[in-house]
């Protein structure tokens, strides 16, 4: 018979053990029939994994440092400054902590809060420093449990600068750092990664360099996961460093901190509080050219540059850690110089993903908080589980309110002043608010000259997928629909699409076409008339604000309007229309007139009364086009409805 | 400024309610955010619903009865019945209760057993009946534990024929079927549906007809939710009872039986036990032709359709059941006649489902079982829950395992004789086993003149999809690629489509290309080499009855290969190649060849020898082509390993 030849796993290369899975008899019931498609292992990766992953992968990564801004108005920007710098790819952001400033408190400029947006609201790795001299045991316990409590999964340990001249240590007290990485050990047992500070040159109030090497080990042994090490001014001192670290028994990865110069003040009262010596050849640089803040940044990104190619070239280096004094431009030009400033156009989901602990499976979005999605999040932040797979057909989880929207996170980022130059200092009909939301979606200037780059309900241009419908949008904007949210149908594109791909490569992604918009009463009657012809095409949701709700969803079922189909995996649906969560998102989406747009005009103004009578009388309308491999039929409808109103 | 006529929900004939939903702050959490969307209303419904809303939409049903076989042979039969007349979309079937014959007991041919294997293997509502007449309190309720625990929910109560001559009504004991309504209600609340019997022209036993419509009105009153008359021989009859019945206050659905006269001593028998007098003009027609069967079913026929025609016209019918006798032409042909047998080629999902309420979510099954419903079913019962939208990506819950091939619900239709016929009196060599693949592919006869119309993985002729697939599966079966289930790709054809189409109108269905069979490790060795070149487009798992485990799968995550596109729902995907329990349906795909086909030969016989040397060495392999746009490239893939053996 046929040869007997005993055909191993082992012959191919990609092949899976034989053994583990073969039984499928474990029987975690519950987590194993509902689980999410691992489609951005990122995602599901604790900071120290994904390091040694890059590292294993020869990916080389950065991380940038920020420390908590002083007003809330600072905080708006850093939050701003977060998302785009975010784009870049840090593998982590970390929130520096001064005992001073209330770092633990609920103020939104606490590094608590920062840290918690960030990682929450920017979806960003984040580690939290936190210094423990002359804190309470239970003070420091409290920290960590909000830490954890609000998804922060990273702690910098430090000691902190002794307060008074003459420091002691206490006794049973947090005296040194190695005191604040045990506790958490202890007390939070592997659930925090922990980081601690490395000193290239010794810390400034060690007895002797090696006596720190000593104290650092002390730290890594006693559970510390990683090392930072505070700035240096030549790649030797971090190479020499690492040396002795590693001939003590340090193996855990040491990260270098990169300080580039970006002006002669920043670098002296740094300088001061580090206690470091600036190198001659530096100095001899700097001081002649000391008021030109230009050529001084042009200078140490050039320097950063170097000492940096130098560090990845060593192959000892696999991260940079750069030491950003809260500033973008120096930065990411040393990072886009280095060639590890990544924007990937690629998204593992068609929204923003958070990246707290929690909502790593979530899967899966209603379509209205599109442009919004930081009032998402934190409208959902309460909820235990997020859904995975299906959103749900009956009733959506409670919504928290949306009141706050002084927020920081859900602040505008434009003045009331340049809103006004948007938006209209005065308003005189209905026509001058149809204008804004043409302009809006046109790009052209408005009357006054200036360009409307954001609305209530959009903080930002109009997305690049939306500017395939531009044309179509301001035509039915100029007639009074004033669209706030739309997708085009998508009939099966390569998920590497750059306008509307998203998920890994080799997939296919579609779409349902989506419009929703506010109008008025009378065009919704004349709508309703047009909608009869397309009743089992078109689902249509419509609602005002006393929530008088009309719709052909069947059973209230929510419909997928966006999908994507991947090799080897199950499907993923990220966007949904649900009837149930749109009568949350309709509370939010007719206060914006008010909260964002009425409220900059005085009271009993006209201006203030045209919005505040289009927030109390007009129809937010959704519409789906079931038919997605058909054309667009919705700008069909509201030609039709514009033909019954004639 | 504009009109401020108020919109109201009126305006629309298909609006919902403007209260209710409007809150979104119902917070059944669980529940909602992973609900299966509503694809069937009547895997949802109780059978008291499905009946009011087949009444409200005037859609005319009808309901079978049939009796337990007394053989396990006879039993096989009996459930290809259920599959062949469950085509025609009975609203029910019921089950009869004898209690001499162990009703409740375990055997196969037990009342309760061939009821379950109704509901949760052919997926048909089921009422059992059961009778309360010289039994225990105890017993009643023990079996109606044990019919709630197998899924069944509707029960048919009966007081049954008293034992002995001389009958006496036992203190505190069951008297009249309404002490067991009284008994189901008290002890099983509102869980099951019940039905009671009526008699249009009195019980036999009862003093009077007056006095019988009061004991039917008293087990309504009990809580029984619908009447199924004794059968009758003239409408009118029905329409008098029911007017009866109505002049006393019963306004619950009576639903006339029907019984096709099928031979003259069936009838005979029949009019015996139910002490009914069959009318002369009858008995004119059929006593001059008692010998000839084919005759008296013709005039039964004709018979039953004028009645039910009249019965129907009548306005005061909705449903009609037939009693059987459980044969299949005679009723079938009424149904037929009268326009109520429906075959509806439109399927809910694109594989049998069970009717047990716990599987009303299962939405997602494991392709691998596609030919062996049952049998998933069987080795699923345990399950407390079932996948749903989701598979899952990490193990699936335990299978559990099939070691009882002789259950009669898992039993080929045919006997040993035919089997080997089909399959091979004598096997010479393994190309003897690749013919017969191949001829039951082709479906032309074998070298001995016998179709080849089921395998042991699949107990019926080809699927009108696979045969999309006939010329090339033939190809390669004749060179010992033995397949045992593929599909082929779609690219978004209708959901109505008559061959791939499944779920409501108006979506699009989408499958990957998918292909299984055993073959040679010669074969294997080839094809992984051939698969490098397609290794991000094809994924496979190849696996020995050791369990050797070959595979690219991306984290052994379940990749669909069947999904549905509908208007106003969520993504559907019913079928995966899920890793993990492909292994569990290994362990029965490899056992088929030794329990189905070896065992049909002698111990030691060559013939014997051939299916046990393919069972110890071939691979199970499965390809799935995840580009479902283009062209299928399994066949090339196949190809090309064949041109790597040359």
């Amino acid at each position: 018979m046929v040869n007997e030849t005993q055909h191993t796993c082992s012959a191919s290369s990609s092949s899976k053990s034989d053994g583990g899975s073969s039984s499928g008899s474990e029987s975690s019931k519950d987590s194993s029939r509902c689980s999410t498609p691992v489609l951005d292992a990122d995602r599901h990766e604790r900071l120290r994994e994904k390091m040694r992953r890059r590292q294993d992968s020869g990916d080389k990564w950065f991380s940038l440092e920020f420390f908590p801004p002083r007003t809330a108005n600072a905080a708006v920007n850093l939050i701003s400054r977060f998302d785009r710098m975010g784009a870049g790819g840090p593998l982590f952001i970390d929130v520096t902590w001064h005992p001073a400033g209330d770092p633990g408190s609920d103020k939104e400029t606490s590094s608590m809060i920062i840290a918690n947006t960030a990682v929450n609201y920017c979806g960003l790795e984040t580690i939290l420093h936190m210094t423990c001299c002359n804190q309470t045991k239970n003070d420091i316990t409290g920290h960590l449990q909000k830490a954890k409590r609000l998804g922060l999964k990273n702690i910098m340990a430090l000691r902190g600068d002794p307060v008074g001249e003459e420091w002691e240590e206490e006794v049973d007290g947090f005296n040194y750092a190695v005191d604040l990485v045990k506790h958490i050990r202890n007390e939070f047992d592997d659930y925090f990664d922990i980081c601690v500070a490395g000193y290239p040159t010794g810390h400034p109030e060690a007895e002797s360099y090696e006596e720190d090497l000593k104290y650092l080990k002390e730290k890594v042994f006693a559970g510390a996961d990683f090392i930072i090490t505070q700035l240096f001014f030549r790649s030797e001192t971090f190479f020499k460093f690492v040396k002795d670290c590693q001939a003590i028994g340090i193996t855990c990865p040491i990260i270098p901190g990169i300080f580039p110069i970006q002006g002669y003040h920043s670098l002296r009262q740094l300088v001061k509080l580090s206690k470091l010596e600036v190198p001659q050849e530096i100095k001899d640089v700097i001081e002649p050219i000391k008021d030109n803040d230009a050529a001084i940044r042009n200078y140490g990104v050039e320097l950063a540059v170097s000492m940096c190619r130098e560090l990845l070239d060593s192959g000892m280096v696999h991260g940079l850690h750069f030491y950003t004094l809260n500033r973008e431009v120096a930065t990411t030009e040393v990072l886009k110089r280095l060639g590890i400033w990544k924007e990937d156009p690629r998204r593992p989901l068609p929204w923003a993903v958070s990246a707290h602990p929690k909502r790593r499976v979530e899967d899966v979005r209603p379509i209205f908080w599109a442009s919004r999605p930081k009032s998402y999040i934190y409208r959902t932040q309460e909820w235990d589980d997020f859904p995975n797979g299906r959103w749900g057909n009956s009733s959506s989880p409670a919504f928290g309110e949306l009141k706050d929207y002084y927020l920081f996170y859900l602040k505008s980022k434009s003045p009331r002043e340049e809103l006004l130059k948007m938006w209209g200092e005065e308003l005189t009909c209905e026509e001058s608010v149809f204008e804004v939301f043409t302009c809006y979606i046109t790009g052209e200037p408005n009357k006054n000259g200036y360009k409307v780059t954001c609305m209530p309900w959009n903080d930002d241009p109009l997305a690049t997928e939306t500017n395939l419908l531009k044309e179509q949008l301001e035509k039915v904007n100029r007639r009074g629909i004033l669209t706030i949210n739309s997708q085009p149908n998508i009939n099966g594109k390569p998920s590497t699409d750059p306008i509307v791909g998203w998920g890994p490569s080799g997939g296919y992604v579609f779409q349902k076409a989506y419009l929703e918009f506010f109008t008025s009463s009378e065009i919704v009657t004349a709508l309703l008339k047009a909608l009869k012809k397309y009743e089992s095409r078109v689902n249509y949701h419509i609602v005002n604000v006393q929530g008088q709700n009309i719709t052909n969803a069947p059973d209230l079922q929510p419909n997928a309007v966006t999908w994507g189909i991947f090799p080897g995996r199950e499907i993923i649906q990220p966007t949904v229309v649900d009837p149930v969560s749109f009568l949350s998102w309709k509370d939010e989406a007719f206060a914006l007139w008010i909260e964002q747009w009425a409220k900059l005009y005085e009271e009993e103004s006209p201006s203030r009364m045209i919005i505040q009578y289009i927030h109390d009388n007009y129809y937010l309308v959704n519409l789906v086009d079931n038919d997605f491999p058909l054309e667009n039929c919705l700008w069909q409808v509201v030609e039709d409805t514009f033909e019954l109103l004639n």
